[in-house]
Parts: C-alpha cells; structure tokens; sequence
C-alpha cells in the first residue's frame, strides 16, 4: 500500500527537527531500476519555490534517481539563496544514497535528485538539520520504506495517504501530503508516484499529466493555487512488464483518484466533501469550468456547511461562467442536491426540506446543463468556521 | 444628501409587509423631467430575475420616469409567473403614479417603469402586499422622499447609503443597498442615481457604464455575483444646464465611488475593508486582474481576519494569473501593507512586525509588478466566523 509496492524502489522517512513536532519531516523515495524512467507535473504558479525550478530542469531529462522531500519549510521566495540551498541539497542527497550504495546502479549525480520542499514561505531552510536528516534517511532507506515516508512528509495531515494499484505483473503506488489546498500556509500539495512497468519518459510524462488533469487538478478546495504543487512519478521497470500508455494511464489515474479523494476527505476545518458533477455539457472543459464556479463560490460552501441544499446559490455561481466558455440555456437549469431535484428548469424542484446534508459527510450536487454528452465532477470542501479559525489564528 | 437632492425628482419609502420586520419595503423614485433620459447597467450573471429581464427592455428605448424597488423577495428563478408579476408590478406602478399626478407629465405606462427587487431566490413574491405598497408610496412621494426611500430598500444591511456630487448649477444624487455582495441570500446591489443635467441617453449610458465600471465593479467582497444586480441613472434636466460626457462621468464616478466604499465599509461579518491596488501593470486590465486575484482568495481575506500582513498568501495569488493577462516578472514583485513594503523582489522586506492590522478598519495592499505604468484598486473585505456564520446559520 506505499510507494514501495512496486519492484525496484526504498524509501525512508525520518525526524531532522524541522518540524518543531519532532515528527518525521525528511523523507526519500529511491528508483533502483533498473530503468530511471522519471516525469514530473509543476504548479502552474508564476510564483514558484526554489525546489519547483530545481526539479523541472532536473526531470528534463525524463530521468531521476531519486525523490527527497521535506516539510516543514517550502524554500519559496528565497532568493538565489534559496535555490542554492536546493542545488546543495540535491548534491548531498546524491552523495548519501550513492553512499548508502545500490544494486541497481553505480552512483547517482545531483541531477538524478528531484527536491519537494513543503511549509511557510518567505523563511530559508535550517540547512544543518536538513541535511543531517538526508544522511539518517539514506541509511534507514529499505524496500518497505513507503509508510514511513508517507509519514514523514504529512504537515497539518491528519492521515498518511496511500495508494496501490495492482495489476497482472506490475503495480503502481503512490502517497500524497496536502489537506486539499485548504491548510494553513498555503497547504502544498506533494505526491509520488511508482511503477515497476516498463515505460519510456515519454509514455510516464503523458500518462501523468492526463492523471493528475482528471484528479488532483479537479480538487478545488479553496482556489487558492500552491507555490509548490508536485506530482512526481518514477519507473523502475522492475517487473519487465511493458506497457501501453492506456493501460499506465489507467494504473495511474487510479492511484491519484484515491490519493486525491483522501486529500478532500482530510480538508483542515471542512464538515463536507462535496462532489459537483456537471452534465449536458458541450465539453469536458465547459464541464469542469462550469464545476469549479461552483466549487469557488463562498456563499455555496457556507450554505453546505449550513446543511442548505441552497440551489440560488449553485445556478447563481453556474450563470458567472461566460457563454463562450461553456454554452448552455439558464433556463433549462436542472440542480440535484443528494438525488433530490431541488431546481428544475431554473425554477422551484422538489421541496429542499428533502435533502438532509447533516447526515453525511458527502454531498453530492448534480448540475445539468442541457447542453451536450460532456460531463465533470470537481471535488471540494464546505466553508466552515474552523477554515477560517486554521487560516487566520496562526502565523503562517 | 440622497436621490431627491438634484431637481425633477420626488421619492418615498414605505413599509409593505414584505419584510417580517416590519420595516420599509417598497421605494419609489420619480423623474418629473423635464427629461426621461434614463440608463441601466445590469448583473452580467446569465441567471438573471425577473425584473433585471424587464428592466433590460424597459430602458432599452433611453427613456423611464419611474423606479420601483421591493426588498424582501429577489423574483428570480421563479419562471413565467415570476416575469408576470414583474409585468404586473410596473402596470399597476405606473397607474399609480399617473393616478399621483405630476406638474412634468401627464400619465406614464408601465414601459416606463423599471423594476428592482432584491431577497431571496425561488420564492414568489407576495404581491398583494408589494401592490399595496406601491398605492401606499405613491401616494407618499416627495420632494424630500429620497432618504425614505434608501431605508426601504436595506436588507441585511445597517446603514442606507446615499451620496451626493455638487457641481456648478446641477448635481447627482444616489442611493444604494448591499452589503458589498456578502449577505446572506447573494446580496444583492441595487443603486439608483439621479442627476437633474440635460443629459441624452447615449450620454447617461456611457457616463454610468464608465462610473460602475471604476467603482462599483471594483468592489469584490466574496467574489459572488448576483442575479439582480442593478445600477440605473435618471436624468430630469430640471437645472436646464448641459454637461459634457467628462463632467457628467465624473460627478456620476464620484456618487458611485462613494456609494460603493459604503457597501464595503458595511458588509456583514467583516472585520476589516481592505484595498488592493496594484500597480506598474502593462494596462488598466492587467492591474484589476491581479488586484482581483487577491481578493478573491479565501487564504489571503482570512489572514487578513488575523491582522497577518502575509505577503505569501499575496503572492501566491498574483502567481495564479496568466502572463497573457497580466506580463511581469515574479522575481520582480513588491508587496506593501499598510505602508510597510514586507516583501521586496518576491523575498523577504521589512519586518512583517512593523505593520498593526488590529488597529484600524482599512487594510491598503500595494503590489508592484514593475511591468508598465497602469494602476487599479479592488476593494474587498476579510473572511471571518461571523462571514461564514451569516452565510451557513441562515437559510436564504
């Protein structure tokens, strides 16, 4: 159930006295092959941390070596000394794991290394603990590692999130920190992701943007884009198991859908999880825009946390999405709140007395446009008094 | 001090029932001209009630005498039975009034009549009592009605919000409601502005989109847009002086400006009003995207709730604009609150200590992105309990 499921990857997770906790913060990930197959998806942030531009050159390539993440610290708007504090990090790494050694390979570069940071902006890294941290992880790494990583880079988690997906010969894991973009600090979102398949970087890179764009991208928490989002996946073809992209796609999606299910599920401060599925859509991309109006709107996320099927609010946040964007009449609007058709045709549905939202965490909003066969869902959080409580009692 | 002060207009407010209060309901503004010049800027949301419907073809032709305007019930998504009791409302409006009598004409038609109505969406509205209540206001309208009618037309919010622009021999007068668009029940913003210059309606409709467009559509306190949104100029020419297009946008810009830094200053369960200007943007657009962009996030506002000046938070929401909408340079960015320039080329600046949010209401947030000369302000309000409170613990 961890990251290393799949043949061919060890990991570990220890304590550096980052987090002022003193639980684990410093965690590896290591590809022993023997492939070195590696893709990576960036926060589309213009304001990118040090270790963002550090592993987009280093993934470049389509190979790595090795996944060392950290919490308690993003390294973003750090300055060149920021940066040289990754490069330096990514260099030590290289340097212990080599040491550590591998049958899988001789030595990795610091190239091979790709750097996740996760906690405050604006504050450089404690460069001694950190990397002390890396040479007490090397040494710990070990082929059921994945839980303790998963753990180590947890920041205001509740949960470790874990994820596997077997297949015929192979298998694809994963874990991922983050409490839906809805913590404190801006609430990074890390992942890693391991095959044993047989793939090239090109089939990794493909497959991970089209999982990451169907899953963590349609979790919508807040709106509120990270300066750190990563979402890593390393190959190790371990299992000598070729694959077609379908089928890594597949294996993929499936563990970033259930890693991007626990992130919703473990929102800081939210009482609901709130599916809002689009229907009758011109497109998939009309979908999800008229979905994520939904997701946005303050007064709907109250509402939920109000146990109110409210649907003025739901067709009032669907009307702000241009025609252009996504084509539909207002007035054929049907709005499904829990299976029960609270507005029909823009107009009063069954009695709203009917959906009771104080029962379960899941609510289910269905919207249907009447417009075409596309649909999307995009998942977010209610907005609640300890949202506000969590983002506004602590400095971060 | 309201919508009575330039010449040609009288106004009452009167108490219908429709609120369970008790309180004013119903308002009246008449244009006894000689003009019947007359322009309406309308919610762009593509839900719109009823009588944004109406009011879109009533004025289409430049010319009204009458604005009738309801609380306590928004006639949206109420279907066809909705726009016939808009339809209703300005017949027996315009009987009404021409039953009233005036020394500027002799009879109005019910085309002649434009409609506002704010509350909450799906519910019929009760028209016996509104019918009442038009008979009752038209039969109270005064040359001294206009702060009668500001009070009728308040719902969640505390204060009626009226301003005047003196200018040499004319003026404008204007009233409005809403608490910056962060009530309960999608709050709705109503402002009617009146002004006795001899004005066309090619004129009024360019003067008042340019004034809304400033003002108005810069104030973004929880980013939701309602079904009802209506802004409406009236023009009587009753001082007989003819303004020029610059004069008329600029006395009209005043009133507005005024009108909606009242909204902000009033709106429910804020703790702070906070302007976010950005500035050295390529164009007037780009700034007014960034400045959008932090408002709108929910990280930010609740930071600001507590008095953390967190430049993080700012800049990671100017990082969510796209380079084609708004060109600069992250690695350039300074961000200022309060005077206190905390981060400077996107590291760390002053000392966040030296900037006490708790001491005042306004929170001024300055973001530099050294692109262009271009400037523009957003107002906005901080996300608190009592935001989250108002919004859930009441159905609406």
């Amino acid at each position: 159930m961890s990251v290393t499921t799949p043949r061919g990857f060890r990991a570990a997770g220890v304590a550096a006295g980052l987090k002022s906790t003193g639980a684990r913060d410093v965690a590896l990930v290591v590809n022993d092959g023997p492939l070195a197959t590696a893709a990576a998806v960036l926060t589309s942030n213009r304001v990118q941390a040090a270790p963002v531009l550090w592993t987009r050159q280093a993934v470049s390539d389509g190979a790595a070596r090795v996944v060392v993440l950290n919490s308690g610290g993003a390294n973003a708007c750090t300055g060149p000394e920021g940066f040289a504090d990754t490069h330096h990090t990514a260099e030590h790494v290289a340097d212990a794991v080599s040491a550590a050694g591998s049958d899988g390979w001789d030595e990795v570069g610091a190239g091979d290394v790709l750097v996740c940071s996760t906690g405050l902006i604006g504050l450089r890294l404690d460069m001694p603990a950190l990397l002390a941290g890396v040479d007490a992880a090397a040494l710990a790494l070990a082929a059921d590692g994945g839980d303790a990583a998963a753990h180590a880079i947890m920041t205001t988690d509740t949960v470790a999130k874990q994820a596997v997906a077997q297949r015929d010969g192979w298998s694809v894991g994963g874990m991922a920190k983050g409490a839906g973009m809805l913590a404190p600090g801006l609430a990074t979102m890390l992942s890693v992701v391991t095959t044993d398949a047989v793939v090239d970087a090109a089939t990794a890179d493909a497959a991970l943007r089209a999982a990451t764009g169907s899953t963590f991208d349609r979790v919508d928490s807040d709106g509120c884009m990270s300066t750190n989002d990563t979402v890593i996946l390393l190959a190790s073809g371990a299992s000598g198991v070729e694959v077609s992209l379908d089928e890594l796609t597949g294996a993929v999606t499936e563990v970033c859908a259930s890693l991007a299910r626990a992130l919703v599920a473990d929102a800081e401060g939210a009482s609901h999880d709130v599916a809002v599925t689009v229907r009758g859509a011109t497109t998939e991309a009309a979908a999800v825009a008229v979905a994520r109006a939904v997701t946005r709107s303050n007064l709907f996320k109250a509402a939920i946390f109000g146990n109110d099927p409210n649907w003025g609010r739901i067709v009032s946040a669907v009307g702000t999405v241009p025609a252009d964007v996504a084509p539909f009449d207002p007035l054929t609007l049907d709005v499904t709140v829990n299976g029960v058709q609270v507005c029909r045709g823009l107009g009063v549905g069954e009695p709203r007395e009917l959906v009771d939202l104080a029962a379960e965490r899941e609510v289910r909003v269905e919207v249907d446009l009447h417009a075409g066969d596309a649909s999307a869902t995009v998942w977010t959080n209610d907005l609640t008094h300890d949202y506000v409580h969590e983002n506004s009692a602590y400095s971060s």
